[in-house]
């Protein structure tokens, strides 16, 4: 059973409910009952009219608003009545509540954003995407094998090859932290984990990584600039061919194919950012997202569940020596 | 008179020779004479067949090195033979021989390698794109109105706007060094900088500013990213239309419009990577520049010189109040 939030998406409720009707799989429905009409068979709808947006203080929010559906949904997994937890709202209250009701995963430092890259015919997984702004070696080291455990599950990879951000190849090359979190990877053994080494920021589009691990700053400023980048790109394109009388012509005759094109490159059909970290795995699908981009979230969720992508998670974090100790921690665990 | 080293390019000396011919610029030109014959009119040769290779660790190579054309490149600067250097060899030695031969601009704490980013129809100044790798909020600060004044100076913009890049738009997002800097900015005033606050990776191609800026690690991933984002979604473009009959047809007929396009999208055209803080203006031509890429790193270099770039950062930093103070140096001034 997946734990839905309904609220929150720019589509509203009613788009995420025809996406978890369309997903197949099980599904709690936490939104407003009254805009949700029809959910029935493997959709069971818990009303929860209350919403918190984009601008609210995530952590503060969840904690003064304990019927939000998204703290709900948290609630439903914390409880045992999900295995994990879908939200078509803001990523930092799904991952506040998440954090809250759900927990860390056991020797876990902090979570982390992680997001499909939409690499036409190869998934990257870019990871920290914007839970936290800076990091530590630890950190890093821990989202290496987070990632590594992800695609390794999710997606069925056999030996994630994991690259880590640097500004060159080096392995003495980036800040201190990126050269200690370096050193700490290479040390792992290939038991442990595939590392490929550094990788800059052109091949985070190149394949060379299947899963590329940064700070949580650098990664969302990588994120947005990647989405910015194809935007403007494909936008000269469109323009240019529209320039002249032929040219517009032969747009007519391409127009197909690059319609395939966008679709390859849609945010939307990877099926949203996933959080890491937790005792059970959340997606959050982007914010304008489709019905078929929720149900591609909830089939997401349902499917890293399935493949026990938390207990993998821990198994990897365990065998590397990466687990945090429990004195070094400030507050849970 | 502009400087230039010949060595380094990925198409050799005679290359950077033609370059610098085409011009029309005064040239010192600094490379093996053999590999250049028939230099003459407005091209003085000073043969200096030695080069410094990118594998080299650049400071150390250029004290190493005295007769490297770079180093005596710089020193013709730094001794008023000439108002400006230019290179296609490495960004990092010739920042280094910049350092030792030009030094520093007085008040600068570090300088940095600024980017013209190839968004078409409006160029964007990205820096610190690699001369460092961490920033404190004084090289920030320093940055902007280093890149404020090269915008004002060699692209003649009367109030460049000035964005720091950051994981959200709000003032206080980011890491501490960006939160501190982003408040430095602000307190500037409207009179010494056009500060529009921070912006997002999607807006660096956006033209929400004129001038990014960012530390050293992020804008290099940044400028990476952005190269390989945009030959992926090319090449995909491409791909999608050779993939059928129809589309294939239709490429013909839009291949005409889409070259122009290459050309926009082109770091060739730009003119290279620009060191600002020092003494004088340095270009670096992308090392796998044309002729014509050449050809505009040194009228690029003669632009700037001519209207004072120099001398208005200076004057720029002063204003603000935010020279280095002699107390706080560890070395040079």
């Amino acid at each position: 059973v997946v734990a839905v939030d309904a609220n929150g998406a720019d589509g509203g409720p009613e788009l995420v409910a025809e996406g978890a009707r369309r997903s197949g799989v099980d599904v709690l429905l936490f939104g407003p009952a009254a805009r949700m009409d029809g959910c029935a068979g493997r959709v069971e709808l818990i009303d929860a009219p209350q919403g918190i947006g984009n601008r609210a203080e995530p952590a503060r929010a969840v904690r003064a608003t304990p019927d939000a559906s998204v703290v709900q949904a948290a609630r439903a997994v914390a409880d045992g009545r999900a295995d994990a937890l879908v939200s078509a709202g803001s990523t930092g209250a799904t991952l506040a509540a998440g954090l809250f009701h759900v927990g860390r995963l056991r020797g876990v430092h902090r979570p982390a954003v992680a997001v499909l890259l939409p690499v036409p015919g190869r998934p990257t997984l870019l990871l920290d995407a914007g839970a936290g702004v800076e990091a530590r070696p630890e950190h890093l080291v821990q989202f290496a094998l987070m990632g590594a455990a992800f695609m390794g599950a999710a997606h069925g990879l056999e030996r994630p090859r994991v690259g880590l951000v640097s500004n060159g190849e080096e392995a003495e090359k980036g800040p201190a932290a990126v050269v200690e979190a370096h050193r700490r990877l290479a040390g792992l053994g290939e038991g442990a984990l595939e590392f490929v080494g550094n990788v800059e920021g052109g091949d985070l589009t190149a394949g060379r990584a299947d899963v590329v691990v940064t700070d949580g700053f650098t990664g969302n400023v990588a994120l947005k600039l990647m989405e910015g980048t194809a935007r403007t790109v494909v936008g000269a394109v469109r323009g240019a061919i529209r320039s002249g009388p032929v040219s517009a012509l032969g747009g007519l005759l391409v127009r197909g194919s690059l319609s395939g094109l966008r679709d390859q490159l849609d945010p939307n059909a990877v099926g949203g950012a996933i959080l890491l970290g937790l005792r059970s795995l959340a997606v959050v699908a982007h914010g304008g997202a489709s019905a078929d981009g929720v149900s591609a979230a909830v089939r997401l969720a349902r499917r890293a569940a399935d493949e026990r992508t938390v207990e993998r998670t821990a198994a990897n974090l365990e065998a590397a020596g990466a687990l945090r100790s429990a004195a070094t921690g400030t507050f849970g665990a």
